[in-house]
């Protein structure tokens, strides 16, 4: 199977111009078949102040309700995804925008009610990535640029978690592909020593992941990232890459953390 | 050579989110390969005045400064242009929504400054149009829906008269492709009678349109309106249609105006 590179980006990239800039030029000198999957960032965060429209949280958890909605379509599908794509093509990137509507490439399913209503905010399942048309954009030379809007099929737009979003099109695009899936972040990888920014771990087998966790070198909030990214590798994803945006060419260069099966 | 359908559909059908749902429910239903391209509408202005940002003019000409560059992006390839494709999406029609900068598929040229500086506003030119990756999404089964945002190749977006857009789209696929051009709007057609909304023109040849303009049939905004359907069609198109947003699949039925070499 030929290999494809589903790259996320995550908004502290999106927010530093400079940063994107430097990493929209690496992106568009990887070789072979490639995707990439974006973050929102402060942007809509300020589009939603200067529009009067406040962040809603419940017991601390982030509300999609309709105006929230409204701005993260504008700020996420309009302003971020297109700047990206026009300075892609800028650099012979062939760049193609995309939301999960768009050629219904991610179906997601509005979370349901149980003690928070998140609103408008869509999971996916395995059957959520319209693998065949993403198939087709990659055939035709095209480099999809997703950003993390989908929808549920009967007109209503769904706002989705990014990271999710590059793990289900990785491990739906495995059927195809032999796939690696790119978390680009402003950490260098797993460290050994959250101080040590030069303690990073180079790989980590699928079967190191609990010892690793009971030595305590996997702790907090990389916990549910790393679980993620070993799930997507027990569904057909070949390889999940943790490192720095800045970093992106030189995974081969034992930069980041490689988790493998 | 197959037919091809472009429809362009004004911002005036987009205010009105009733006449938009039976629009879209009958561009679903038309037949072969299609694209749609929609103008901007209330949207943008509202937004603007949301966030604060008034509408420049110069000598009675909308001016499109960096502001008002960033609120189209947001409103037209954000807001409008998803939302409409997630509606036909939930119609079965295969909907992508793109600017000029998705697949380079309009590159536009910024317009140089005269006696005015129109801001970030693209002109285009017979080679914008990139037919073979329009054409590529076509045979995808994909129905490509344009708003009238366009980039310059060169990192830059720009704002473009989503008229032009349709124009330039129908000509360039001329080339491999049987075009008509349909023009919806609020009007029924080319009235003989500005007061009689019963008094349509139902069919002007080329060679006509110059002795209806003398005997007044056709005068005021319509004539620009049918001098670019004209050049249109010298340059390719094989039949220009102008009529109302809810008589689309009844321009078969003699509804509207056609325009014809």
């Amino acid at each position: 199977m030929k290999p494809l590179t589903i790259v996320k980006i995550g908004g502290n990239v999106i927010d530093n111009s400079e940063n994107l800039h430097y990493f929209l030029e690496d992106f568009s000198a990887l070789a072979g078949d490639k995707i990439l999957v974006h973050g929102g960032g402060k942007v809509a965060t300020d589009l939603g102040i200067s529009m009067g429209v406040e962040a809603k949280m419940v017991d601390g958890r982030r509300i999609t309700d309709i105006h929230t909605l409204r701005i993260v379509t504008m700020a996420y599908a309009g302003l971020i995804n297109k700047n990206i794509v026009a300075q892609l093509q800028a650099r012979s990137c062939n760049a193609i925008g995309l939301t999960g509507a768009d050629g219904n490439t991610i179906k997601a399913v509005k979370r349901p009610v149980k003690t928070i209503d998140y609103g408008f905010v869509g999971d996916l399942d395995e059957n959520s990535i319209g693998v065949g048309t993403i198939n087709k954009l990659l055939e035709a030379d095209l480099v999809p640029v997703f950003c993390a809007i989908t929808h549920d099929g009967d007109t209503q737009l769904l706002n989705t978690n990014a990271d999710t979003v590059a793990s289900a099109i990785a491990v739906a695009m495995s059927a195809v592909y032999d796939t690696t899936l790119m978390y680009c972040f402003e950490k260098r990888g797993v460290l050994r020593d959250v101080e040590d920014d030069n303690s990073i771990v180079s790989e980590i087998r699928m079967d190191e992941f609990e010892s690793l966790q009971a030595e305590g070198v996997v702790s907090g909030g990389m916990i549910p990232k790393l679980h993620n990214a070993f799930e997507a590798i027990k569904s057909g994803v070949k390889e999940v890459y943790i490192g720095h945006a800045d970093e992106l060419l030189k995974a081969s260069e034992n930069k980041g953390t490689r988790l493998i099966k």
